[in-house]
């Protein structure tokens, strides 16, 4: 294969900021298709046709549509989730504001101490004959690098907050016309999230390179290594949007469950339960917000971390603009090639029975993979020279555009695998989680057990594709090719997230047809739309952590050539001690944030408990409950409890790197990175697999199913009890480990220079 | 300090075969003095006085001493579960032998193999001016060593075993006389086993290195390379042994648990589960005989690993026979330190009340470590050189006599430090188990997140010390020191043995006092005992655990040294992936024993409804259940069950070995050691927690406990499902990690000429 003419700086110049706009207008058109839906019945009172128009096609026999009672409290109710979620993330960007000052500060200190805060330029780190920008600017530009990472973050996981909230009712509403509707409704929604957040993200990080570039000049080594604060900026935001929306919503979520339906025995999302806005308002902080700044968090550090090493390697030392953004390239390619996935899923095909709706989201992630792969091959082709070399440990090591296509192609593809074992283990059209449904006939132990041991053998596939994904990268384009790989994995982040943000706004929509007593058809049809979510959000998960895990090998390879170190030998003490301790973190934060869902829902117990033992009527449905106090609950507990893992994971890179070291922090990293990878998959699956087990016997569709349930009965409640363990396993303690991990990498990184000289001032000492 | 003159070889020769020997005769005087405890009513019968003899000072007020009916079922529920252990043992010896047998072969082939079955004589690997004993050599006397650690592995527990179900009984009948007369039975019976134990692991040891030092000569490096194939032999046995018994004995224990009481209502150990023999076999072939094995693999692993470090240090090249030998030195010395520390638990304090039996255990503890720590001084002052040279990854490191003696301490210091914190967060006395207690309160969903919380929390400190007794040991001696700071850890196996046997054999006295039908009052004195059972058992599986984890680096080094690899990068990538997959098998292990126990468990659970359904009268205690059925069940599951696990242990090493290559295996050992030490502790210590914060609710000694009970209630309820899960977690799959990565350690040691020489054929083709 012979490279094409690589385009000129010119050409990717445009292209870049194009791609990304087109995802932003795809992303409004959605929007704007969504908000056809009205939710305002006043409008509907007045015309005389209650369809949206004439041209609009019902699928299936509508029900309820005049019916305008419903219709505002749907409203109602969408509104009190709207106002909870917004008023959440406005206390929580509160506190995590503050932190981030604080943190921002800190990076400008200890960077700018490197040389002294001398404004003085000196010669460059791996380039030794050319002259480079002052450490001192490298702290401003890290710093502010930092605060636009975080705000990016910040705005997507806000912007996705808003628009699920804003499709949950009308979602809903759509139901009453047939489950197709309903489902483009979600989806749509979900893809509004997916493309504003692949492509804001990418748009950013091309502004900053261009401004940034404008001071730094010829100097792409200090320019590249001040981006990487972009990395950091989003994962730190990421860390408390994940742990703090993971929180709110278990906390919610378990406490509503415990007293509604262990005790009270009332249905799921029923209007009497006091926690239940909270828990409706818990699945958009945490599913939405905070799977966003995660996915978004992953996004920007591959991409710091390909840019790091791609400014040391031939690209950068030559100055070649176009491979040099080779990983903005094919972030841009990726929007495009999610583009004409989204199509697949709201044009050129029409859902129409329920049993559609999963085979349709399933295909959305095998489209996107095939037209990716020649998306990347083209890519490939076009935007990089045949032969180059990359930074490999203090050596270049030269590398062909196939070979890196190779790299991008199998990140992409095992993605794919992880996708797929996760759907495996986790749907109850499988065995797996039929076999944990029929242990609940023994009780809840023998179901606790069985669930356990269903995520420990999730792992084992996933880790094998990470390892070859790592092993192929690795070998071929050593930690640029891994970086790369990790990119390619996100490279269909778009779909992705549409995927992922649809289970929670259908999840929401069923809740809101319970609130707003919606018929019984209406609510089947919103709980088909969710399972199939439940199972997209597995995936989703599966794709987090597998990025997760290249991202952070990408980062930590960035680190330790930062940080100047050449080999990181586990048969060193200072290095085995850091890989034990390092992989003993990921339990620790577990605790952590496993003990702060259960004391929060403790809490949330003992107030819906105080509700329905003090508000006379309550149960009888006469009298509402007071929502706005759990909501408080949840806030506050999230918001306190936050604080503590996120000082572990914050705190740790910088107390290792100065009291023992960059040997120690290294071992530390990927310690925490082997043994946090393994936990994460299996949380999130084997929380996944109890919460279809449940809806396995609570749908009663097969025989063997039939024979479990019906809801109520004994292997029903031991099932609910296995559910509830695994709400804070898979939303909570499972999905923060992604951050844990990563987030530990990207810091250390940002700050090697700074370890580098100063470091280790303990074993100096001795 | 200057060193004293080094005792001369025949000193030493004499001083190390007498310390094993003083060690048998007192397992042997107490077993005497247990075996004073007649069982046999006939005896008893027509002797006129009742009391053993006119010496016999009751403490407290005798209770139905006069019963012959109850001494004979006492005698009768004790050889029913003699038998099944016994019947358990032989079928499982059985099986294994096959294993050994085909694993002999291999062994004797992979190593035979690797100079082509030579008979030549050769130039030695390290010391490259001697000529050592040709590979052939090394291939029939490691297997010969492989054969001896598998037989006296397997002796141990089975000696152990016999003790136990000798004992229980007798602890039961001396319990009418008084609680200090039952625990002094106990615990003798435990003292058998760990002196038994630690000292014939140490005599065939000795007897192996001066039988193969016949041939050898002064080809030191060859004769401690065969001897590895001791360790290997003991951590095979051990892997059978404690797999194989955890699921018999927690498939019997949720079984009989399940159906006796969840469904039926009836307490623990009632005569009329069907399942109850099984239950008590159970815990001897488990947890005596399994842990037995266990340890004693750690104990000929560490002394294997540091024989073979020292056969190529300054020890070996100069031939100095006695600090040649320094790690048997330090056993000696141990069997003599737990001696004298036995006595004050036997002779020079009495208990007399029930809340003296834990402190009287954990000064056990105390004063074995404090006793040991002179004595490790003393020998290390008296059998080393002031300075000698230690092998470090292929240079000579200068060590002093008082470092190596802090690298011994270290070791036995840290296990005492994991005994306690494993103590704080697994015993009732404190509180977070009461926290977890609390929470069941509001059901076994928050039970089991708060338990799983504790026991992921519980890992921080016992890591750290692991990590500061790895990194002193391994700054101040190399491998060497690790190996020998897992030997001191070890140092007190006798005592940590005594105290571990203790438990079970406890609980089983209790078990029998229930199915004899003797009063509430022996029976709370047996619970007692038993509590504090669970808790020296939870410290036990700690030290196992700490131990395993030095042990398993300590052979880790050896294995790295002998197959020529001079660092372990994980910068590169046949490192990294084995370092994430080997992160990832004990997963995988634990996966396949939770399942293992699981399916096991449900097997039970039929046949224990069948009989309550099909048997009339057994309800109303009117006929008896077959018990036989049960334990056939038990075996036979545990037997089957085995298999897929020990070869998933058994085949990695050999399977990465040769496909891949010592780098990709030495990845794998490490990633294994640091995730699966803390998937150890923390399943261990969740399971322990649960259990006691079950017998919490029950004893009701508290204001606080007694808001949560009586038995029955809903707290209670949610409690003992806690309990039902912990019991995998705690006695099977946790523990069963110790042998996981120990034995892919030692297996990979001695297949490391034949990895070296052969290994890696997938990246040869590539």
């Amino acid at each position: 294969m012979a490279a094409a003419a690589i385009p000129s700086k010119l050409a990717t110049q445009v292209l870049i900021p194009v791609a990304a706009a087109v995802g932003i207008a795809f992303a409004v058109v959605q929007w704007v298709l969504v908000s056809k839906v009205r939710v305002t019945p006043e409008r509907r009172a007045d015309g005389g046709a209650v369809k949206s128009g004439p041209s609009d096609y019902l699928i299936e026999e509508e029900e309820g549509l005049n019916d305008h009672n419903v219709v505002v409290k749907c409203a109602e109710i969408q509104t009190a989730i709207s106002e909870g979620a917004t008023s959440f993330l406005f206390t929580e960007y509160k506190y995590v504001g503050l932190f981030m000052g604080i943190f921002a500060i800190l990076i400008f200190l200890f960077l700018g101490s490197v040389e002294g805060f001398s404004t003085k330029s000196q010669p460059c780190h791996y380039i030794k004959d050319q002259t480079c920008k002052p450490a001192l600017a490298n702290a401003i530009f890290s710093t502010i690098a930092f605060v636009l990472g975080a705000v990016t973050s910040l705005v997507s996981g806000f912007l996705g907050m808003k628009i699920a909230t804003y499709a949950n009712a009308r979602t809903t509403l759509e139901a009453r016309k047939g489950v197709g509707k309903a489902f483009i409704t979600a989806f749509r929604a979900g893809a509004v999230m997916g493309f504003l957040l692949a492509a804001s993200g990418l748009l950013v990080l091309y502004i900053a390179i261009n401004l940034f570039g404008i001071y730094y000049g010829d100097d792409w080594e200090g320019l590249f290594e001040a981006i990487t604060g972009y990395g950091l900026g989003g994962s730190s935001m990421a860390l408390f949007g994940r742990v703090g929306g993971g929180i709110y919503t278990k906390a919610a979520d378990v406490g509503a469950d415990l007293v509604g339906k262990v005790e009270r025995n009332i249905p799921e999302d029923d209007p009497r339960n006091p926690a239940v806005i909270a828990d409706n308002v818990g699945d958009n902080v945490g599913d939405i917000a905070g799977m966003g700044s995660d996915l978004f968090g992953s996004y920007a550090e591959s991409s710091c971390a390909a840019l790091v090493v791609a400014s040391i390697s031939s690209f950068g030392i030559n100055h070649e603009f176009t491979p040099m953004v080779y990983p903005l390239l094919v972030s841009s390619v990726g929007i495009i090639a999610c583009l004409i996935t989204t199509l697949f899923a709201t044009d050129f095909f029409e859902i129409k029975a329920v049993d559609e709706i999963e085979p349709a989201l399933k295909k959305q992630l095998i489209i996107s993979t095939i037209v990716m792969t020649i998306g990347i091959a083209l890519i490939s082709w076009l935007g990089l020279p045949y032969t180059f070399t990359i930074f490999n440990f203090g050596v270049q090591k030269t590398v062909q555009s196939w070979q890196l296509f190779l790299c991008v192609a199998v990140g992409l593809w095992a993605g794919l695998v992880i996708g797929f074992v996760t759907e495996y283990y986790t749907s109850n059209a499988y065995s797996p989680v039929q076999d944990v449904a029929d242990s609940c006939r023994t009780g809840a132990a023998t179901n606790v057990i069985f669930g356990l041991a269903l995520g420990y053998k999730s792992v084992i596939i996933p880790i094998f594709a990470i390892a070859f994904s790592i092993f192929l990268s690795f070998s071929l384009a050593a930690m640029y090719g891994v970086a790369v790989a990790a990119l390619g994995m996100l490279s269909t982040i778009a779909t992705g997230l549409a995927i992922d943000a649809y289970g929670p706004i259908s999840d929401n929509a069923g809740g809101i047809a319970e609130m707003a007593g919606m018929s019984h058809r209406i609510r089947e049809r919103t709980d088909a739309l969710d399972a199939a979510g439940n199972t997209t959000a597995a995936i989703g998960k599966g794709f987090a952590i597998g990025s997760a895990a290249l991202v952070s090998l990408a980062l930590f390879g960035a680190f330790v050539s930062r940080a100047a170190i050449s080999t990181v030998d586990v048969l060193t003490p200072k290095v085995f001690i850091g890989l034990i301790v390092g992989a003993m973190l990921p339990y620790w934060f577990s605790a952590m944030t496993m003990k702060s869902v259960g004391s929060a829902a403790l809490k949330m117990v003992e107030e819906v408990r105080r509700q329905f033992n003090n508000i006379p009527g309550l149960m009888e449905g006469t009298t509402k409950p007071d929502y706005a106090t759990c909501v408080k609950i949840s806030t506050d507990a999230s918001i306190k409890e936050m604080i503590p893992p996120g000082a572990l994971v914050m705190l740790t890179p910088l107390i290792v790197g100065i009291l023992f070291g960059v040997e120690t922090l290294s071992g530390v990293l990927a310690g925490a990175l082997v043994s946090g990878v393994q936990i994460a998959i299996s949380a999130s699956n084997t929380g996944g697999a109890w919460d279809n087990a449940k809806k396995y016997i609570e749908a009663g569709v097969s025989e063997h199913a039939r024979t479990l349930g019906p809801k109520g009965s004994d292997p029903h409640k031991a099932a609910v009890i296995g559910d509830t363990i695994g709400d804070p396993l898979k939303d909570t303690s499972g999905p923060s480990l992604n951050i844990l991990i990563k987030l530990m990498a990207v810091e250390s990184l940002v700050f090697a220079p700074f370890f580098a000289a100063h470091g280790g001032i303990l074993f100096k000492w001795l």
